[in-house]
């Protein structure tokens, strides 16, 4: 933090959970993670075909930065029966940082996902082994005969978490996009191996919101006021191991906006464009805004041993008294994107670095 | 019940909560009240102006008598300040059955709902005197410094209808199409006067069901499998304070399918047109086919005292093997509506009077 009340600067930005898609609307979205204020995007697998080798990681690794240079992808595989030891110490030879793993069937493109844990011990140790990084999306699949839908699905998954870390001490561990009380409490509970990502939507949606409006649904779902308000307060007390991962998921703008009797939306809502205003409005609303630098770059960059250097770019936000998010979006057709918070004004923005060097 | 397992048939079922509209659309929904099977209505009194005098319900009541005459409605009208004991005696006198009462701003066109029953005494006095129903949309709004959010809305009212229960024994309540374990155990607590609808739609969804898709989005909103399973319970119970109110409320479909940035989908789910062929559907598929006319007829007419003679239309079912639902629904533009489970198979159907004749 530096400056007056009026700005606020924080160095080298990371969002430790994006999704840049592939194809044509990789070249509109890819581009907004900069345009958002960050450096790093720490890049989810789920593709169609999702990423499972090596190979894949670095071609898709290689498109995004022929899209946009400037920024840093720390990659990422998808967990499944073909991942080996083997491609695991390739893997972190060649530079990918993680694995991130999907139950099966409960968010965009996880049909492929994993139902049990047990298979992975071997490809688990020699994460372990290796240093590299276990991205768990926390919930587990509804089942209508044990009570478990939407709302409970990431509780009933934190004992899996526990014997995970309890089996696998070493291992580097992110819970990703909490969203209850009870997973950050969890969290708090374990080794400092295990960390945890809070999206900035998740900061400041409850179920209410997404009851009726498809622009505000995502998986994990956002859950009751005292779990927006546990989330809030691991920001606030500024605790190491709970930092950003905005889950920014583009979906054509059709997709979230219409829904037929026989066709859902689609789950998932895009923050990329507007990430470091929205999250530090949405931190200042909360009475968190000293904690802007820790929660969006120091404590996930120490977590993944990636420490901003003195000389990485200080991003500069400048508080304004409003300014809208555009409805109006990115891209066309079926690249058209609209992000979360559209029509709706945030009360920070970024100083441009031509600006700031005038 | 008559005849083989193949037909069933119901003596005069009745829906006891139904949104029958006005102008243009109450035209395209009210006569789906005899297409789904039902020979009686109970009108919901939510129009723009609500109906909050015995003149207009009795006017209202003449509109939707000229749309189908072979429907009996009966009418209610819409708690707010301006009713008085002298009005209550005036409605009951004219054959007007209940008050209806929505908190404010928790549904479709409540934004003149009640915030605290304390300044209704007299009136609920008057209604006790005069034999007349309070019907309760029974919900508190959401407040996210006390973790009201709609998931427990309706828990959160419980008390207040322990308390009306307590202070006015005697006056007959009906708590409207609950959602939750909670709500039916806490009915099934109190005594003979205290009843409570269940729809059809709340027999079948859960929170998965309307997550992305506002089809299945209707307030109170769908809860935990848990609370379908103690609906589908007390159902199968054949309980006789539990009986069918569908609350089935048509939108328009642009209402219902299209949602934007800045503006949600309607709440509220249409199956008059479908109804008793549904609800014979959904009781066989939990075990309780055979509580069918207790649920649709009889525990609702002996509840309000409007019990079928045994000269009443009986109305048959036919198994069919599958029977889907057309997406294409009914009316145009702005009366465009189409029915829940719209392109879902029923194994039900209605056997036409001449058919039945024949």
């Amino acid at each position: 933090m530096s400056g007056a009340a009026e700005t606020i600067s924080v160095a080298s930005p990371a969002d430790f959970h994006v999704h840049l898609r592939q194809g044509e609307l990789a070249k509109v979205v890819t581009p907004h993670v900069r345009q958002g204020g960050f450096s790093l995007a720490y890049v989810m697998p789920n593709l169609k075909p999702p990423i499972t080798n090596t190979e894949q990681a670095l071609l898709y690794r290689a498109q995004l930065q022929a899209i946009d240079p400037a920024v840093e992808y720390l990659m990422t595989l998808y967990l499944s029966p073909e991942l080996t030891p083997e491609e695991i110490r390739k893997a972190a030879a060649a530079g990918i940082t993680g694995v991130k793993s999907y139950p099966r069937g409960v968010t965009t493109n996880s049909e492929g996902g994993i139902e049990s844990y047990d298979a992975y011990d071997a490809v688990f140790a020699a994460m372990e082994e290796t240093g590299m990084v276990l991205n768990l999306h926390g919930e587990v699949p509804s089942v209508a005969e044990t009570n478990i839908c939407v709302l409970n699905a990431e509780p009933a998954f934190l004992p899996h978490l526990r014997k995970l870390h309890a089996k696998f001490p070493k291992l580097r561990i992110v819970l990703e996009h909490a969203t209850t009380r009870a997973a950050v409490e969890c969290v708090k509970s374990l080794g400092d191996t295990v960390a945890c990502t809070i999206t900035a939507h998740h900061l400041a949606l409850t179920v209410d919101d997404w009851a009726g409006q498809s622009w505000n649904f995502c998986k994990p779902v956002a859950k009751y006021p005292d779990d927006r308000m546990a989330l809030q307060e691991v920001v606030r007390e500024g605790h190491p191991r709970f930092f950003l991962g905005s889950d920014s998921a583009p979906h054509p703008f059709q997709a979230k906006a219409t829904a037929s009797p026989t066709h859902a939306c689609a789950a998932g809502l895009y923050t990329s464009p507007v990430l470091l205003p929205l999250v530090a409005h949405l931190l200042e609303s909360f009475g968190a805004l000293d904690k802007l630098e820790g929660f969006v770059s120091t404590h996930g960059r120490a977590f993944y041993g990636r420490r901003a250097s003195a000389s990485d770019r200080r991003v500069v936000l400048r508080r304004v008294s409003s300014k809208v998010v555009g409805i109006e979006g990115y891209g066309a057709g079926p690249t058209h994107v609209v992000p979360f918070w559209a029509g709706k004004a945030i009360g920070w923005e970024l100083v441009e670095e031509r600006e700031q060097e005038a």
